[in-house]
């Protein structure tokens, strides 16, 4: 009795978010989010198939960024300076979102209401920068180069994200995070020796 | 009934970080922590005079170093440029730490050893930033350079003083600061726009 459900993954993350916005994220269920999916059958069970819990619909994503990153970071020219391959790995994320504006709008309401999600986002986050601060290391860049051009890499890029999803006009992700990382260095150059 | 208990704080503070060492966090009790601090009597009550709970006996101190950061943001020049009004707070906080090498190694070890404490000081350092964030656009200045300003100072804090506490010789605290600030400008070089 196991049919195709097509898009499953998407319909549960998209019901998941409406819920948590609507209800809390602390007081929405598993079996509530399978049935506003409205996947025919067996969808608690869909439902781990796709997510390790209620809380992995929000952070799914993160591996395959960090995957993504690690990728680009390693493959960058040899005479890439750590930032520029770092700023490459965020660039190359960029695509990632297209078609996820709305749902990168919701996820982000439901986080900012959630003290423990915040938490969480930030982990995420420092894990992101451990991985990228890992993949320099392994092109010969010393410490605390290598954590530094990958700490600031993620605060660039969750400044440019949190532009994003906040501009009604969707602007290029790409081009913002390309804009933060000039403003960094703007912002940098205060730096009196 | 009630004696004064000299340096109740303190004893408090280095006995909970021995017990978090020895037994681990999560399997230390409050009576233990007031026990082990060989306080005479009413230990127990005198430890929730100190410390809201046995977890904010590890992040008492950033309030102090909050209200420190903000103040000598607010204080500094009008011509100071952003980074170097976060800069000035970031060295005014180093003295703060001095008679407290051994117990930030502690401190260190423990979180590292915990998860959930870790996502708490994650939290924490955010908090800080925030708070930095908003002190520096009560000057006028816009974001992201503001959020910016803010975001790299806490990492840099964070890198420095993290070499601080392990570094057997304790080097000075604020010469460490700059050193990564100094880094942190270098790494930033690198951007092509």
């Amino acid at each position: 009795m196991s049919r195709w459900q097509p898009n499953a993954r998407g319909r549960l993350e998209q019901a998941a978010l409406e819920l948590y916005r609507e209800r809390g994220f602390d007081q929405t269920t598993v079996t509530e989010i399978a049935e506003r999916a409205g996947l025919t059958e067996r969808t608690f069970f869909t439902f781990f198939r796709y997510f390790a819990d209620k809380r992995e619909v929000l952070f799914w994503g993160q591996e395959n960024l960090r995957e993504l990153y690690v990728r680009i970071i390693t493959s960058a020219p040899d005479s890439a300076a750590p930032i520029d391959a770092v700023a490459a790995a965020l660039e190359a994320a960029a695509p990632v979102f297209r078609e996820r504006h709305a749902l990168a709008r919701q996820r982000q309401a439901v986080i900012a209401a959630n003290p423990g999600l915040q938490e969480r986002e930030l982990l995420k986050r420092a894990l992101l920068a451990s991985a990228m601060a890992d993949a320099l290391r392994r092109r010969g860049v010393t410490d605390p180069t290598a954590s530094l051009a990958a700490e600031v890499g993620v605060i660039a890029f969750g400044t440019a994200f949190a532009r994003w999803v906040d501009d009604p006009h969707e602007q290029d992700l790409a081009r913002l995070i390309r804009q933060v990382l000039d403003q960094l260095k703007a912002a940098m150059a205060g730096t009196g020796s």
